[in-house]
């Protein structure tokens, strides 16, 4: 009879959960078909791409997007829209910068080239020396002082083609551009130029983040594109260069006053417990920040349209946030985990999407193994809109420190193929994303955080 | 001791298959670093888009192209490079085809239009008539003779956005463009006018095949650009329109000669057993045909090339076999057929690419069940390459009458989500496709070949 009984209930149970899916299927279904058919992100990508543009940390673009995308979330249907203030780093470009190779021959290879972002300038004089060639942080160090002082460093780290995903070959060879000037800058070097981190061979230079060791003098810091590392590489092999020259005027100057945008859901049953979804407001000066990360703000906002629309009430408040500043300090992360905590908040679950608009693959996940294993239960629901995948490692920079305030973390992983061929350069534009592509990764987003707002975690 | 002896079996058999998997991950990472690191499909693609263009069968350049891609297959390392004559439709586009919109208000409203592939010509004169709009095949039937005789009938058969899968909304809607222009003759209509089969608004048309049924008369079929097509139906609603115009000089000549073009790796083991890979050279005139089909038939010359730089040697014969006419006719892949019976080949599997040089996301298949038992226990041997499905249905259309000559089919199967942005239109270009999608693409073909190859099906 015991086992009966245990029969019954599982069947029960089963029953149950059967019935929950199918529910949740049908829910997922309606979003999806909310987003493919009235989605509004890629019309409001275009607006951030084509009206406003670069979204640099303190420049007034920067302040446009605050204002519009505060304007979008209220469109999209948010009881509630506010900013938060925070104060931001403000680096700037300054004149387009110069730079050419001198060659044994007597010709001169212009460079295409840009200063790093937050790199100081080189002054109007520019910096001409010598070239010294690195391919690891081993190989600078065993050189040292005796080689290095007095000259440029070319930092050739490629990225790793045989990596399939090509963010794995970021985080390998973009020490060279995060870390590489200060390292340089210990045994003397006058400045660095860095090979772009680009996952193909192109003619542009991608621009990013470097951070300066204070133990160590400021060098100005500069990337030269893939086909000018791979020709300076061969000269220098043929001892056909003489000098480098890099002129840029880039400067840091006082933090300025800027903010993040906030849109909120109230939720039915906890109003108190937050669930965010987010991406990053700023980008860099080069194109539109149209992949990084216009889509991920756009796909959050989509995110409270899709409940709206749908009529889907969430029991908790969802947070739709633009932060601020991701790409040169982080700032508005900061400024967001430190209210959080500030008003004790309870954060439930924190999703961000900061790697391009491309066609959704899966989930990172940073979270519990009993979450872990609840998430798992819900994958086979994302199947048929391509997300295959729910994985731990990895969230987003904007939103790492809220398990701090409670929250499980969590990254949208779209398609890596065709990110660095875009990231931090020219060609970061609104023609580079895919109407169904964008639309699809936040169906995604806003199945999952339907079902975290639903049954917890 | 039975147990034991079972025991002993089994663990020696999964020993063995261990041994296997371990051994095939081994092969499919090599194939993956090679096409990864060395692939030269995008190259051969840039080629075959800039040096050549678009290639209608029966033209100059799908003859360039025949000359250009044997080359490329005896520089991939093909043992054997031949061509396979054959005959094929000779469709002109003739002169920039005209349309318009009169208005009741006195304006013109220019069309963007262009001639469907096979489509006869209105002459010099055009067609003016007015205009009926239908939005099924019941609806044309439902008004019959007394309604669209005299009209030019426009068919407005949105592509469902609905549909996570592109294809298979293309098929839904694909059927105005394919079968409405006769269905609609049989009425007694004087032209058609088709919306565009694409997934997004955009403003250009998209061209494809159209057949005619005899027992109809033949009458001019053009497409209409998505954007049109709103903006049409929208008038229609508001009685607005007062006629259309439209004018095409397309001509169907007299059949021309051409050829589909055969590399071959020969088997070591059993030479005369064949594996085929491959897509199709010609394209429509509008672009580049460089998701459709040049990279299918760069990836499948990527295929050869990846197991002679690897060192690869299969058992079977291995061919990559660029298909002449698929747009309008189909006639390559009749002819390799009829070949191969002809021969008294002995086909084993045939695989085509064919969806667009896309992120690769799995295969498509026609196989028996005991077949489609064993492909999937290769399938999580793929995963790291980005294919995570094998399912049944679907191959390609040079290769489907290949299970005649004993082939198990399959389809490269990428992600759909971009590829009616491009398809048959002036955007299937070159800077479409990106590099390390294609690459990704021939990977997991070559590795699937590779699989096929070692193990038989």
């Amino acid at each position: 009879m015991v086992t009966k009984v245990i029969s019954a209930t599982v069947f029960f149970l089963c029953s149950l959960n059967l019935v929950a899916q199918q529910e949740d299927s049908i829910a997922i279904k309606k979003i999806s078909d909310e987003v493919l058919t009235n989605g509004t992100a890629y019309e409001n990508l275009r607006y951030l791409c084509k009206k406003i543009g670069p979204r640099l940390s303190g420049s007034a673009n920067a302040q446009k997007a605050v204002e519009a995308t505060a304007r979008m979330l209220k469109e999209a249907g948010a009881d509630t829209v506010y900013l938060q203030p925070c104060m931001v780093p403000h680096w700037v470009r300054g004149e387009k910068e110069k730079g050419y190779i001198q060659l044994a021959n007597g010709t001169r290879h212009a460079l295409k080239l840009c200063a790093l972002g937050n790199s100081i300038g080189t002054g109007k004089k520019g910096v001409t020396a010598s070239v010294i060639e690195v391919k690891s942080f081993a190989e600078l160090d065993a050189l040292g002082a005796a080689v290095i002082k007095g000259k440029i460093v070319f930092l050739n780290f490629p990225m790793n083609p045989t990596y399939v995903e090509t963010f794995r070959a970021y985080g390998e060879s973009g020490v060279a551009r995060w870390d590489g000037p200060s390292r340089a800058a210990k045994y003397g070097a006058l400045a660095t130029m860095v090979r772009s981190m680009a996952s193909n061979p192109d003619d542009y230079p991608h621009t990013g983040v470097m951070a300066y060791n204070d133990s160590f003098p400021k060098i100005p810091a500069v990337a030269i594109s893939t086909n000018d590392a791979v020709w300076l590489s061969r000269q220098l092999k043929l001892k056909m260069v003489l000098t480098a020259y890099i002129q840029n005027t880039s400067a840091m100057l006082a933090d300025a006053p800027s903010f993040n945008v906030v849109g909120e859901i109230k939720g039915t049953e906890f109003p108190n417990e937050y669930i965010t979804v987010g991406g990053h407001l700023d980008s860099w000066d080069l194109a539109e920040g149209a992949n990084d990360d216009g889509s991920g703000c756009v796909q959050s906002i989509e995110v409270l349209r899709a409940f709206k629309a749908t009529g889907i009430k969430p029991k908790r408040t969802i947070r739709a946030v633009m932060f601020m500043n991701e790409e040169n300090g982080g700032r508005g992360g900061d400024k967001y985990l430190e209210l959080a905590q500030k008003n004790n908040e309870k954060h439930l679950f924190a999703l961000e999407s900061d790697e391009g608009g491309f066609t959704p693959r899966g989930f990172n996940l940073e979270v519990t193994e009993v979450q872990y294993q609840k998430l798992l239960q819900w994958k086979d629901l994302f199947y048929n809109y391509g997300v295959y995948y729910f994985r731990q490692g990895g969230s987003g920079a904007d939103i790492e420190g809220l398990n701090k305030a409670g929250a499980a973390l969590a990254a949208l992983s779209p398609d890596s193929q065709r990110y660095f061929d875009i990231h931090h350069a020219v060609t970061d534009v609104f023609e580079n994303v895919s109407r169904r592509e964008l639309h699809l990764g936040a169906v995604n987003m806003t199945a999952l955080i339907y079902l975290v707002d639903k049954y917890g975690l």
